[in-house]
Parts: C-alpha cells; structure tokens; sequence
C-alpha cells in the first residue's frame, strides 16, 4: 500500500485541464509532470498545479520524457482519440499504471496491443469511464446486482450530446474531433453509453459481445449550423462531411442480452445519455427518470407520466454505496462521476491491484467503434466482436474488491 | 359520392367488436354483415349492432359470403394477422374497398400479391393504422410539412407494450398472437410506429426504405411471468419461445434518413410508442413530451428536465386541423385515433376516392415483418425492402387531398 502517489498528465487539453484540477486538490496524489504538445497548455497547466498543490511539475512536449521518470507511478492519459492506446502500451512497458481517457479505438489491432501488453507486462491500464461511476448508472447496478431487475435482457445507451460548435469550430479550438467528423462514420464514442452496461451485463467475466450492426444516418447537421453561423462562404459549410447524425449500434451477447448504442451529437438537443435496463422484473428509464417495477407499477401502464422522476422513491434503498458516501460540491466535474473515477484509479495504484476498468474492458469497450465503422461499410453487415480475453471470461478470477468495485458491490 | 354507404365487418374478435362499436354509431355507415369462425362472437356482434343502430346484419362464417354480396361498398378486416393479406386481395377482387387491421405479413410475397392485385383491380385498399390518426403523432407530421423541425435525418418508434397476459393465456382467450410468440422471432407489429414515420418521410412518395437489419434479443420474459402466475406445472412454463422480448430494427431509406423500430412485449413496463423525430431544427421525444427547437432552448441543454411536457406550448400554433376539429370523448378507444381512422376510411369509400394510407404503404410496412424475420435468422445481416411501387415512387401523382390526407396538410 503506496500512502501517496506521483502521477504524470499527457495531454492538456479542456479533458486533461479538467482533470488537473481536480487531481491537484488531492492531497495523496502529486502532479509530478506534466505533457502537451503546445507551450501555452504546458504553462498554463504547470501554473495551475503551482496554485493549487504548490508544486512545480516537470513539463514536457515529450510524453517519453515522463514515462522514464523512475518516481512516477501513474500516467493519466488526456490526449487525442488516436494517441491513447500507442502512450497506454508505451505506459504499460514503462511500468507506470494507465489512467486513459475514454474515446472509440482506430483499429481493432490497437485493441489487441494494449491487451497483448498488459499481459507482458502485468502492468494495469484502465479506462477512465467516468460515467461507470454515474449516479444512476451505480443505482441500477446496485439494484440489478440485488435481483430487482430480474433477468436483464435488453440495454441501451447513447452519446447524445450536441458537439455542433466544438466539432465545427475544431480549427480555432485545435480539437481534433473536427478531422474524425471530416473522414470516418463511425460510432466515435460508445463507452459513456457501453461501460455502466458491460458491466451490468458482466460483459468479459461469465459473458461477452459477440457480434455488431451499426448503421448511420445521413450527414446533414453540421452543414445547416456552420452554413447558419458562418454563412456560405467559410471553408466548411459545403464540406461533405462523412459522419453520419445518428449512428445506430446493436450489439449482440453470448447469452442472447441485446444492447442499443446510439451516436447522436451533430443534431439540436438537450444532453442524455439516453440509460434504460430491461429485465424481466423491471426497467429502468433515464428519459423520464423513472423505474417500473412489475406487481408495483402495472396499474400505472396507461398513465406513466404519473411515475416519472419516481426514481428518487427509490434512492434511499437502492443507493450504491459510493454514492452513499460520496457528497460532490455544487460544481463538480460531471456531478462528481469524474472524482469518483480518479478515485477508483488512484485507490487500485495505491494498493498495487488491478483496476475495477481492465485493459479487457477497454479493449473490448474501445473497438466497438472501429467495428461500427467496418458494419456501416459493408452496408450493415454483421461483424464479430473478437474476445480479447482469449477464452478466460468463462473462469475469471474475480476481480480485487473494494469501495470502487464494479463486479460486485462493496460490502456484500 | 354516396351519402351513405354499407359495410361488413369480418372477425369479430376483442379487437373488431372494438371498431364495431364505432361503426354502429355513425349515422352514414350501416354494419350490414358481421362475420366470425365462432357462433358465440357472431351472436353477441349481431346483438350489439341491433341495439346501437336498429338493424340486425347478415351474419356469417365465411367471409365470401359477404363479398358476393351486391350492396356492400366497403370491409373493415379485423380477423387474425395471417388472414389479413388474403382475405383483402378477395374483397379487392370483388370490387369492395379494403379497409384491413394493422399486422405484419407472413412473407413478402404476400405484400406483393396485395399490390398486384390492386393495380389489376383498381379497388383502394387501406391499412387502418389509427396512429397515423394520432395526436401527437398528427402535430408533429404538422410541424415536419411547415419547416419546424429543418430536415428530418432521423425517426424512432416502438410497440411497447406490455403482452404477457394476453399471450400467455392465448389458448383460453383464443387468441391468434401465442402461437406468433411460440413459432417465430421477429418485429411482428412494426406499423404503429412505422406508419407515421413513414408519412413523415415521404415513403413511397420521393423516398424510399432500402434496406433494413434486425436484431432479436434472447426470450426470458414469458417464461419467467407464466411460471409466476400458474407453476411450474402449466404446460407453457417451460415451453421454449421462440420470439425474443426486444427486437430492434434499423431502416435506411434511399435519402439517407434511419428509422429505428422497436417491438417491446413480454417485459414489464408501461405502454409507451417511444416516438422521437430528429431533425437538423428540432427535436420531438414522446417519453418526456417534450419538444427541443433549436435557437429556443439551447439554454437548457444540461437541465431538459426543466422541459418535460412542453409539447403543450406548441398545441395551439402546431395542432394538425384533424385534431383542432376533433374533442374525443373520454372514453373514446385509443384516445380517438380509432374513430379518426375509420373516418378517414369511409370518406375515401364516400367520395369514391384512393385511400390516405394506401396498398403501396400497407404492402411496404407490413414487409417489414418477414424481412426483420430473415435478418435475425441470418444474424442480423440487412436484408433489402422491395420497392412495392416498381419505381413510381419517383414521380407519384400527388395522393387525393382532403380532411384525412397525410401527405399534405389540408388547407395548405
């Protein structure tokens, strides 16, 4: 047990700003170093940690500089999409534990890779899916976990989220989603909407995804904003851009569970991520926030809009444990799912064990996005979902407890 | 025109004694032949027409008997799913316009016979999908005609509704749908929320759907509600249903928008047709009533619940003028959309004209029954939809104008 931790941050971007902020405030963990390829992002971020923390971080645009640092324990990736696995496998080797930021993989060989490495190395590489550690994502696990919901058979889950400003303005805002928009059509960002149901579905420990069809809408968001903010004559508003608006995933699982995925960011709306879990006792329905229980609802059947936000009916029950003792301030990154995540990371650093998100979760998380891509491609054809495990999620050990514990709930 | 015109009602199960009661009541429509397999069903029938509206109808076994008869101008087909499609091609070629229930077809071929033999008969055949005829269903088709929502890339629907009763005790209630669960997997009730989607995006009529993948979840949901209510000892508890609980289909038409349909019916929860339409303006999603327009209500992004149930904002400006005509009574079966539907029916057989709904659209949505069918058994390959039209979709006459009309708004 390590009672304090030096970590390093690749990538300070808005995502590894915000997390920077929150990292500096803790008092068991020290921003030793920190990378970006822009001189204005490394000094801004140095003097934020000097604010904060008080210390001065080693900078660097070389993220190779940081990984043969010998006193660091911990990376936290916030670099772009494409860079995650390449600095996650160079991490791995180095023998500093990944903290990756979430983000659809390029090839599904990268996928293999982080696995293949991890397995060399023994070196634990986690995605930080914060939204694991959602509210109601670890409710309904919790509940699901107790046998409220019966039999899960069907999730679903989307990304719907309105990006038109930062996709289109990605020139001035140096973001590199604009270039993904501008070439590939795919679903570029499943795991907010995968992570909190693999793990209700106990995707890689008893049972896996096994095969995908994706289909994407056309194209046509983008155009009408930038055209509308920009009038016709800025470099993108006749761009035909190649990402489809909607992009629909269904993902099939060894024992027959079904999960929709839904791409949704180049439309006008308000933010979701679109969460429902349907069993044979119950689902679960973030659109109206609402649970419907069987032998307790059915008489609402036809008046349902009396039951929406009856979830909090249920909170004091049916709360997971962390969120039991976890009050986030007023302000918190993403209502506190991303403290809560750090946290998880850091505590399996600190204690030297396996992360509650493994390089098996990632893998298989991150390559739903190069399988979309390939389904969209071949017109909606099926595709296989490779199982990175090789065989061992049909007797995994278990995964190590404790409060951040995604397999099973603490305390039980 | 005729003033008044003759009809007959063939199947006179829950769901035909429920437009009967309907008919009964319309002083230019006289029920005058009622037909059913079971004597008890043709006895009571017959009752209730004598006492709503005075005469006593023809009654029947056998549907021809009803077709051969002279002074009958139209039929309403309430039977079973499987006799839909052949019952209609006979009235068709006995000159008396088809008005038949919504159902999916058992194979394409049949949707196809439905299309020959209107284009050698002549005689308008309508499905009687009453959710076209709904209200909200109706506005938005409203708004979509006048711009509101720009250019719709993508629409989502479902028949969510809760079945278990009606199938697991389909023997005592002789009730066609069991033996559908127990045989085949498939969406088998697509229409209610196709039909209005697919008026929305001009199907058959400039656009197209091309091609489609379907995705069945496993069967857990009957099973586990059968063993509960009658024991391990009932001959279904253990009986291996073949239909999954959630089947999902994506549709892709030829101008690049995606349909997304759901059939939800054998796990808890409360009705619901899930209707969303999403366009490069605005968003309408049935589950919190709520309508997101662009420029309007950015501000509230990250707090939509604070929009829940604004559609009513909207009501006055945006009603469609069937609805701004039309106050239901309370009681009025499926909210009113039944009576709309057999309105819009009889003024078509009054006026002599082709119906709203006509036999390219019925033939299109009832195919997607089979096609989901082969898709699933191919493991969710997509599968193509026939254009019924044989390439007339691309410069149809324009429909018949009128009242009833859902390709136009009448009075623009």
């Amino acid at each position: 047990m390590k009672e304090h931790i030096k970590i390093g941050i690749i990538g300070l971007g808005k995502r590894g700003r915000m997390l920077l902020s929150i990292i500096a405030r803790m008092h068991d963990v020290t921003i030793a170093a920190v990378c970006d390829l822009y001189e204005d992002r490394r000094i801004e971020a140095g003097k934020e940690v000097e604010k904060i923390a008080g210390n001065i971080p080693f900078s660097t645009d070389n993220y190779k500089d940081i990984l043969a640092m010998e006193d660091i324990d911990a990376v936290i990736i916030t670099a772009s999409w494409s860079s995650h696995a390449n600095i996650a496998i160079e991490a791995m080797k180095g023998g500093k534990y990944v903290g990756s930021e979430v983000g659809g993989a390029y090839s599904v060989e990268d996928c293999w890779e982080l696995v293949k490495t991890y397995e060399q190395t023994g070196t634990p590489c986690m995605m930080l899916e914060n939204c694991c550690y959602g509210r109601e994502e670890l409710m309904v696990l919790n509940m699901v976990r107790k046998g409220v919901f019966g039999e899960v058979v069907h999730c679903q889950g989307g990304y719907r989220h309105d990006l038109r400003a930062e996709v289109a303005f990605g020139k001035e805002n140096r973001h590199y989603r604009l270039a993904n928009y501008q070439n590939r059509n795919c679903d570029n960002y499943p795991t907010h909407a995968l992570g909190p149901i693999a793990k209700i579905l106990d995707i890689n420990r008893g049972n896996r995804m096994i095969s995908l069809v994706s289909v994407a809408s056309k194209a046509a968001g983008l155009n009408e904003y930038i055209l509308n903010k920009k009038g016709p004559d800025y470099y993108l508003s006749n761009y035909k851009f190649v990402q489809g608006d909607i992009v629909t995933t269904i993902i099939k699982c060894s024992h027959g569970q079904t999960i929709t995925i839904t791409l949704d960011t180049t439309l006008p709306r308000a933010y979701s991520r679109d969460f429902r879990v349907h069993g044979t006792k119950a689902m679960f329905m973030e659109e109206n926030n609402s649970l419907f229980i069987d032998d307790m609802h059915n008489e609402f059947e036809f008046k349902w809009k009396e039951q929406w936000n009856n979830v909090e009916n249920f909170r004091k029950e049916y709360e997971h444990p962390i969120w039991q003792d976890y009050k986030p301030e007023e302000d918190a990154s993403h209502g506190g799912m991303d403290y809560l995540v750090l946290r998880a990371f850091f505590d399996s650093v600190k204690r030297q064990v396996q992360t509650p998100i493994d390089v098996y979760d990632m893998a298989s998380w991150m390559c739903i996005t190069p399988l979309s891509e390939q389904s969209i491609a071949l017109g909606g054809q099926p595709v296989p979902v490779p199982d990175f495990t090789n065989g061992k999620w049909l007797n995994r050990e278990p995964a190590p407890g404790g409060k951040y514990c995604l397999d099973r709930v603490a305390g039980e």
